[in-house]
């Protein structure tokens, strides 16, 4: 097998910790396997060297910051390599440019093009053990780009990919991803097996283990992705295509985004293009909106209703108002309202299952918890509630859904 | 003009200090003069680096080192770039195989083959400061690669040599080079110009303040160096072409260099080949032989004596043993002696005067000082002597040869 791994930062946050990643990687080759290790710079550099920049520029240069952070995993590469030779395996180390990971030229979040992963082929046939460096790639005018926080993850799979590798393991500081977040609900278990779209969709528990564009490169690529633990040897959770053999529970997990607001502008003229005119500001602006509503017109009007981050809210009225004012004249006007959250339960089964929506809503009337807005995908539907009752539905819903049972025990809804 | 600054460790040691380069960096550029800059390490960095490599391989690759240490220089380069951006300029930086800095594949020792420097030209004819990351290069395989302690100096002439700049600018923690070594000889001078063939004669005194392989390029290329404190805008020294109009001091400077040792082979048959079969063995184990003497021949047998640091003594004996078997067998004997130093006048002045050598024998005579061995070369006289008369010979030789006073004011020998 060749087999691609990928340690974060904490797992390689010590010297002593590199040995034991080391040790790890040492493992894997001589189980037989091809080894190719990603790893990202050591717990705290990052920061470390984002502070330095910092205290030069208030607003440091993109660009620039990119030359600076990169440095983190080029330490962690080196240092890697020596702990697999001072163990008696060889080992040699890469950085993005040299794998050459080109990157698009958006410095700090830039997104891989394209990878040559020829050297890593040839060095891991001739039995080396190929460190690659994380976060980091180089735009076609030679520049050097990060990937974003999390971006080694990325690095991971797209190496993998390259290398049509067996399975890309992610190692991280949990034993993988939970059908809740167990920090609220007591009863969540580890998930064994999830597909690429639920994992997608599972971005609020996945996102702390996983970045998100990783997902969508392996499914892209079809590469298997392990996330583990690297503190033990038992089995995470792994993310791979839907396949008819697999399981289809109803519900693969329950998620909660917290910080969401609210926004409805009331009496908008319901014809052709107000909603462009209304989201076309926010966009131009870098506003993320979430979940967009149209309700029922009457008398020739409508209300809409959409969802930000609660740290934009105060931009996107702002906006609004400056953009939507001959509607405003015209009788239309805004209210935003925060402390909310989105719960969503997600689940691939939710395709030949009906029945799922209308059991999440029974569960959260059950404990009188009040729907604000609802939202359905093909695989997940999302409700927005006050934030208190966030945990409260996460538990009922977790529970209620069977999730706190072995996949084999769930009963199904309809 | 346009103007290549090189700034050590020391001078970007600190936030504050990188601010005060930038500032530097700025006011070269707004006399009109085009600026490209290469700068080390943040002091200690590199040293902090090679700490982590070793705490993890007592004998690190030094493939695996360049990596390691290479981001010293990466970093700077990031923070200085910010910092003039800061101040309201525009800069960009460039790392080594940025600028195509191409070095053969001799890690932590590497010396560069070629430059490519056309997007430096490219920034600074577009009003930027282009910020160069000195010590670091790439093999044509595309390894990073350094060039030892002190490379950046090396880079900072290369990049002058290929940009054809009008000076290399050495920043550093001195004001200059001196007449002797300031701490042994109080009346020691700084030196306004010296050649290049004078600087690399007083490697002793130079090597603290510029790599002596940057002086060989200087030299190669004809770049003018101008070696200068970063404190303060007095003019340190330049380190120059030799030029009919330049003023032919007799002797430009007095060095010492301690820890020497000498070994003699005594009664060595008189035939061809035995010189290079006593030598042959140290060179071949990296021994580095000074002073070669070989006495006058008497009875078809003479002696040969020769110096090596301290610090290789014990390996040449032990090597010579070996491979001298044969000649010892037939009556040679070997003697080591340590605790002498080797104190050198310098100057191409003393080309056209003859006698510089009789008054330096007659001046260290006075003192009672005993010479070991005696080696001329074109521009430089030195002598073996005991460590403890290191000091005094240095100075009396220093003010002998008149260089307490202003060039204009030494009185010419013969």
């Amino acid at each position: 097998m060749l087999v691609v791994q990928k340690y974060g930062g904490t797992s390689v946050g010590t010297i002593a910790r590199i040995k034991r990643v080391a040790r790890r990687c040492l493992a894997t080759q001589r189980q037989g396997h091809e080894v190719a290790v990603v790893v990202s710079a050591m717990s705290g550099e990052t920061n470390r060297l984002l502070g330095l920049a910092r205290r030069i520029h208030s607003d440091p240069s993109d660009r620039e910051v990119d030359v600076i952070i990169a440095t983190g995993e080029q330490v962690s590469v080196g240092l890697l390599a020596l702990a697999i030779r001072a163990l008696g395996g060889d080992a040699v180390s890469f950085l993005g440019h040299q794998v050459k990971i080109t990157t698009d030229s958006a410095f700090s979040r830039a997104r891989i093009r394209s990878i040559d992963a020829e050297n890593v082929r040839i060095a891991c046939r001739a039995g080396k053990i190929a460190v690659i460096a994380g976060f980091q790639g180089m735009d076609e005018q030679g520049n050097i780009t990060t990937l974003g926080r999390g971006g080694s993850d990325t690095t991971g799979v797209a190496i993998a990919a390259a290398l049509k590798a067996d399975v890309c393991e992610i190692y991280t500081d949990v034993d993988g991803v939970y059908t809740a977040d167990p920090n609220v609900c007591l009863t969540a278990r580890k998930i064994e097996r999830v597909t690429y779209e639920e994992m997608l969709e599972l971005a609020s528990l996945g996102a702390k283990v996983l970045q998100i564009r990783s997902v969508e490169l392996g499914m892209k690529y079809g590469v298997p992705i392990h996330v583990r633990s690297s503190f033990h040897k038992r089995e995470g959770t792994w993310v791979v295509p839907e396949e008819s053999s697999m399981e289809h529970v109803e519900v693969a997990g329950v998620t909660a985004s917290r910080d969401e607001c609210k926004v409805t502008v009331f009496m908008v003229p319901d014809r052709p293009g107000v909603a462009a005119s209304i989201f076309r500001p926010l966009s131009e602006h870098g506003i993320v909106v979430d979940m967009i509503i149209q309700s029922a017109s009457s008398e020739g009007h409508t209300d809409m209703t959409f969802t930000v981050p609660r740290s934009d809210v105060g931009r996107a009225m702002q906006l609004l108002e400056v953009h939507l004012a001959e509607l405003i004249a015209g009788g239309a006007h805004l209210k935003s309202t925060e402390g909310l959250a989105k719960v969503s339960v997600v689940g691939v089964g939710m395709r030949s299952h009906a029945g799922v929506a209308q059991k999440m809503f029974e569960l959260l009337a059950r404990e009188r918890i009040n729907i604000l807005l609802i939202s359905t995908s093909e695989i997940k539907i999302s409700v927005v509630v006050e934030t208190k009752y966030a945990e409260l539905a996460v538990r009922v819903l977790h529970d209620g859904f069977g999730l706190d049972l072995p996949p084999a025990a769930r009963a199904p809804t309809a």
